[in-house]
């Protein structure tokens, strides 16, 4: 259960969100009782017991026109695609292979019939290459917004789980791959990138566009045994290490030399006058895999993701006994918060016109 | 998939759902490839096989604000209740039990505290009444209208499932109640039931707010073997039985006079000049059980109904070779064609400005 991408918003009623606590009282409210209900609200996914070592992986994400995308700056493709690429994000993040989906759209009237078969041949594109069937659905008419609810079904075995609450102390806390392009992505999706070179835009636009959930990251350090915690970066590194921390009830250090910044992020930081250290650490929705790993196994995992993978994986710093998020730079050690994605989020949540949004 | 109650927007934009094909497309597209998937798009649920003869089922359903309900019209606890009972009763079509659900709430940002704690009311009396965990979801912001997206999770018997493809011919059809009360108590709530005694309204009213999934009903079928088909009246008596028609490749034959017609519901045609038959033939959204019962099993499936749940059943037709719906009256065999909800629910659907309908 989560709020993010959600952004702006919450910022603007944080009584509806916060205070009254619809999330958190929602996840007190319902601890579970049923025999086959194995984790409930808390992580990235649902885990229900089948059986045999087996389990099956639940997720859910709502995705609203005008609050999580605006139509006309991305293409019906791109949203279909995305809007099946963050839920399989979360199948990841427990290192589960995707079985199917449902999906529950609330269509405008308005939309045409091409922009209906783009979003369509998105969300297929999406799950032809990741491997998910769709299996069921509810298409209704809704009145002002494209609404796209999408829930995930996942599988794994149940000793293997990546879990938030599965990190302990000393783990090297390792990055699936550079994180902030699609906060910046954001950036030139919105206008806001002046000076950046055509190249280095389409490259960040895409990272926040087309999204690759890190399904086989996710599977191999499962399937391995070589991480028992990890999360998708969503909100963004700093937060969701956060939650890992809640969860395992740890601190986390970060070496600030050691978080890899892409040559396209860098580009746009220079040319946009910010820090792209900034926007590795805070920006969010680049769905990359931040996971944990017992120091006598760092090696290894580096190596395994290269072999089989061909992937570059970054320890980028250690759990801690100390609570709290610690972030080590040339000058020492400084506690810094978890802070999160939703400044950046506040060009996609303001009043416009729905009309004039629609490509 | 299906796209029942978006009833009165369907007509409103055909290329959209109909010619697109947007539903048909999908499910034509997406034959399930899956070894865990066992039935993907066409019943009530999606079925994936656990292992052992088990296996889970799922559905999914989206209502939105001003398409699906109106507030102001209905408390939140109702809405609360009635968006996890219509999923529920999905479950019980299949003859499943609940295990867990998911939410995805996009909530608009001017809704009160104890609006949004009498709508988690409503959810969770449903879910501690029917015995299914809330186990994840999704919390955003909407900026125009309220919309729920719920994902029920249930469980059974492969060997025991009902389908809408089950049903042989010479099967008696059967109703697990009388239907026509929630089409009525729309026009209740609407405020067209002008010479409608206060107690008739209030029935009617609830009937259509607080719909009882048939769960036990659905059980008993299911575990007995008394049944291999059914649906839930979602979209109308006939246009359901036209699925399981379609489905199992049949026609079916309704006596007229076997169709049970409450005395809320023949109070309500009397004071409103309408028919209470075609209020049972054809409202919308009672969630009653419409299953097919081998002949020589009807007598026992009557008593076991009775026995075991203290419930009577209506047996009101037969399944035949004949393609099509055939309505048996005193003057003869007439065929109809399958009609639903959507007429009932034009009321809903009109332009009103969202901030005139917050309770």
């Amino acid at each position: 259960m989560r709020s993010r991408r959600g952004g702006a918003a919450v910022s603007e009623t944080p009584e509806l969100f916060s205070e009254f606590g619809f999330i958190a009282g929602l996840r007190q409210a319902c601890r579970p009782r049923d025999a086959m209900v194995d984790l409930g609200i808390g992580d990235d996914c649902a885990v229900l017991a089948l059986g045999g070592g087996r389990c099956l992986l639940l997720t859910t994400d709502m995705l609203i026109d005008r609050v999580h995308f605006r139509l006309g700056t991305l293409s019906p493709f791109e949203l279909g695609m995305k809007a099946l690429a963050v839920n399989l994000s979360d199948i990841a993040a427990m290192g589960g292979r995707p079985v199917c989906w449902l999906l529950a759209a609330g269509l405008t009237p308005g939309l045409p019939a091409d922009f209906l078969a783009e979003l369509k041949r998105g969300l297929f594109s999406c799950a032809e290459r990741y491997g998910a069937d769709l299996v069921g659905g509810d298409t209704v008419i809704a009145r002002a917004d494209l609404c796209l609810s999408l829930t995930v079904v996942g599988e794994s075995e149940r000793e293997r789980l990546l879990l938030r609450s599965g990190a302990r102390e000393g783990d090297v806390v390792f990055l699936g791959r550079p994180t902030g392009e699609s906060a910046a992505g954001l950036r030139v999706v919105l206008g806001e990138a002046a000076g950046v070179s055509e190249e280095t835009r389409r490259i960040l636009r895409r990272a926040h566009l087309e999204p690759e959930p890190q399904l086989e990251l996710g599977r191999l350090l499962a399937q391995e045994g070589l991480s028992r915690a990890a999360i998708d970066v969503s909100d963004g590194l700093l937060q969701d290490l956060g939650h890992i921390c809640e969860e395992s009830g740890l601190g986390a250090e970060i070496d600030e030399a050691a978080v890899p910044l892409s040559e396209p992020l860098r580009r746009f930081a220079a040319a946009t006058g910010g820090s792209a250290l900034d926007l590795a650490l805070s920006g969010g929705e680049d769905y990359a895999l931040l996971f944990c790993v017992p120091p006598e196994s760092a090696g290894r995992c580096r190596e395994r993701c290269r072999e089989r993978l061909g992937l570059e994986v970054y320890p980028i710093g250690r759990m801690c006994a100390r609570k709290g998020l610690w972030l080590r730079s040339g000058t020492g050690l400084r506690e810094v918060a978890p802070r999160g994605y939703d400044a950046f989020r506040e060009g996609l949540t303001e009043e416009t016109p729905a009309e004039a949004d629609r490509g």
